[in-house]
């Protein structure tokens, strides 16, 4: 119960009741929240104190903006993304690409949109792939993914124009080739380079992703490098948190 | 200009350009926001929607919460936690131990407060140990780390307690062992695997790493295997998103 010395807003306590009994497993995912009415009669507030609290847990991702509904907890099932395998060579079989084959793996059913472009290199793509953003341009692949029908990341693989220029990489559609695009093209990817940022999404991403409020999202940036060493590819995903959990398996030296 | 056709609320449309001139560095981290009557005024609409629309970019993580002054453009200057290496053998050395090691090599002041404790493990470290939360226990080290003198993260490590029984782990300080505390009593980790979930923090974690609104986490935990195969360590550690990029280097194969 609330005393007088304790100094928390009146919705932050409603909140921090409605918290504990999520942690708690009380309210488990996929679970109506009580109507405003009841939390307000149970905690002694008003309905507008119940309604800022259920924002604030709305805000952090723990509830469903539930729009004409109640609010429902929301699951938090992700899908193990594992990054230092999903690109090994043996992942990339003739009928589907590293991808795919990470999903199926996993029960699920994965679908990828591509379209392809020629571009500017952005700033930071064009410092990995040691680009004159001046005067180099790069060939963009840029993929929507989808698992079980519901937008799942955003991933897109610049290659330096002159590398790509004529090769299986310009087609406009998934390709699938045992080993990978890049092997097929004798330029396989032999060290990779990750840099993850955690970050709210952009509004372009969030619609993009259909991304419910208080969902933060994982910019990872892929550089890959050639056996001699050279920059072939950089792939920017953006994951969101609510789907994905990114594992890396590392052997200690 | 906002046209008839535009469905979006106007405190969206405040924000959506304020956000663009953020992305274009046309306000850089540092800048104070205009004033709210400026803004009012050269967008045409009440202080009450430029209010909205300086809250929608706080919960974003681009704003400063600036009570009491003018709200800032936040920076994004991040550490580089380099995960595939940072607990390499090397890094731990006799006066300071692989974190800290880490952040001195960046021109960074690293500083670590460290609390020990016996406790019943939490389900996910009794999967990942092979342990019994019914009767087994472990020692769990608690770090609070500050960079700069700012804090920075948490990280706990839990070690099944009849392997840290009597040993250098138990001790409740800050320990420096060449090739680290494990190595020194026989089961250095040889295989280590880490799994990532991004989301917002709890309201404990926002407090004791004093988060601004909109900053989401890296909840990185890592399990730590010996040269037999054996669970020795799993280590959680709370990454604020805007304090961190993870970086791992992997080779491809």
């Amino acid at each position: 119960m609330p005393t007088g010395s304790d100094s928390r807003a009146l919705y932050e306590r409603v909140a921090d009741s409605l918290r504990t009994s999520i942690e708690r497993g009380e309210l488990a995912p996929g679970d109506t929240v009580p109507p405003e009415q009841e939390l307000a009669e149970s905690h002694g507030v008003s309905r507008q104190t119940v309604r800022q609290a259920l924002q604030q847990l709305t805000n952090e991702g723990l509830l469903s903006s539930g729009r004409g509904r109640g609010r429902t907890v929301r699951s938090q099932a992700r899908l193990r993304w594992r990054l230092s395998h999903f690109e090994s060579q043996g992942n990339h079989t003739a009928d589907a690409d590293a991808w795919a084959n990470e999903v199926q793996d996993q029960g699920h059913l994965p679908l990828q949109e591509v379209s392809v472009g020629l571009e500017i290199p952005p700033k930071a793509v064009a410092e990995r792939l040691n680009l004159d953003p001046e005067k180099d341009i790069v060939v963009v692949r840029r993929r929507l993914r989808y698992v079980d029908d519901v937008p799942f990341q955003v991933a897109d693989s610049y290659f330096p124009e002159d590398l790509a220029r004529g090769t299986a990489l310009m087609q406009p559609k998934n390709v699938s080739v045992p080993g990978g695009l890049l092997a097929s093209i004798g330029r396989a990817q032999t060290r990779m380079v990750d840099e993850i940022q955690i970050r709210m999404p952009t509004k372009d991403e969030s619609s993009r992703l259909g991304l419910p409020a208080g969902t933060p999202v994982a910019e990872h940036m892929r550089t890959g490098y050639d056996a001699d060493g050279l920059p072939v590819r950089v792939m920017v995903t953006i994951a969101p948190g609510d789907r994905h959990t990114l594992v890396y398996e590392l052997d200690a030296s």
